[in-house]
């Protein structure tokens, strides 16, 4: 794990650019003498780890005392497109927009995010392999984030990630819809009710499906992206209960 | 309003029993110089007012900045009991226990829980007025408490209630549910997700129905009595948003 920049932030977070590999990451560590937390943070399928209300969550929860990373999966961000993912991605969009049944998206759904998922999970378990070998980070881990199926995945494979965040996804590929049943770790699952992008029936089925014992549900107007700000607290609140 | 009984709490809060005309009711402030917001706090039709966790949540939000009152319900807690309605209580205990299908409830319910709330709304609204000719209690005026019917009727006909917190009743009058449309402030719907006591469809089904801009879905796991002790937390939080 390379660091290529350091930003120490207002806030007094030290925010590092790192690559490991080919992969292009950013850490984020509060100021403390005592080695911390370490939340894995990703981000939607398609959206660079640079994405703004990804950095506003990540900064917030490093001034929390955790320290935050996130990597750019394959074809986003900083790394080379491929014209595959590209060409399934705006098929995805399209279909989206032009109100297509959630079963017809489900095969193009399947066809980019399936792949991406698979692909990405070795990526972020060898980039928290190496995250865990900084003096500055302690351990337990958790995940946070809107990539559902990601953190499904990484929560059943990964036996270090003692709690997860999710932002609902409706559209999970059908492998991690089944693979729910097997995340056992307490977990917080924030759905907007009125998210057009995400049918709720899906989500709520996926709440549902999860086999921890402790779960909780959030849901909130406002709309795909409408998530209200207090609920970054409570994400934070939720992982103080887990980590601290 | 004649008080009958003063207690100092050893978080600082004073309990105070009170009588208004036939209506007995208990008032919980904190140690303050300054007036503090109102939360009225009802509890489960047919619970007295002395439930050991309607007081547990009652004290715990005073000693968070809050005047608490509650009042026991006609037939419940210290007042005379009705007959006609002990029986109906009696026959929708049977009922649920026997696991009589929603709609078969209704007609029980109905009967039981309809006039309750049309006899509530007059003594709670009695109670408010009341209440708010105290020093030592300011205002806003917010919600919180189990019983879901109650609550929606009084965030409807009281304009004075500006923010209003339900433990979901799955079961909640017709007249309520359909009333649920003109609630509009801010509030926060606890559901436990898997209580053998509420449909959980219905919950949901009342939670949609809400017209308020701003509203936040709670579930979690534990049965009818199992809500984890951070939602406590929680519902503090969300009345320091709207009333402090």
């Amino acid at each position: 794990m390379h660091f290529t920049s350091e930003q120490r932030l207002d806030d007094g977070v030290l925010a590092r650019d790192f690559t490991l590999g080919e992969i292009p990451g950013t850490l984020w560590t509060p100021a403390s003498d005592a080695p911390v937390p370490l939340v894995l943070m990703a981000h939607n399928n398609g959206l660079p780890k640079a994405d703004p209300r990804l950095v506003a969550r990540a900064r917030h929860t490093a001034a929390r005392g955790y320290a935050v990373a996130t990597i750019d999966a394959a074809g986003c961000g900083d790394r080379p497109r491929s014209a595959a993912a590209e060409q399934a991605r705006a098929d995805l969009r399209r279909a989206v927009q032009a109100g297509r049944p959630a079963d017809e998206l489900d095969e193009i759904f399947e066809s980019l995010v399936g792949p991406l998922v698979a692909g990405a999970v070795p990526e972020w378990r060898a980039t928290l392999d190496a995250l865990l070998r900084l003096p500055d980070i302690g351990g337990p881990v958790g995940y946070s984030g809107g990539w559902a199926a990601l953190g499904i995945r990484l929560a059943v494979a990964e036996p270090r990630i003692v709690a997860a965040g999710f932002f609902a996804g409706g559209y999970v590929p059908r492998a991690q819809r089944e693979e729910a049943r097997q995340v056992t770790v307490p977990l917080l699952f924030l759905l907007q009710w009125d998210d057009e992008g995400n049918p709720r029936r899906r989500a709520l089925d996926l709440f549902d499906a999860f086999g921890s014992k402790e779960k909780t549900l959030h849901a909130n107007l406002g709309g795909h992206t409408g998530t209200p700000s207090f609920e970054l607290e409570d994400s934070c609140r939720f992982l103080d209960r887990h980590l601290k």
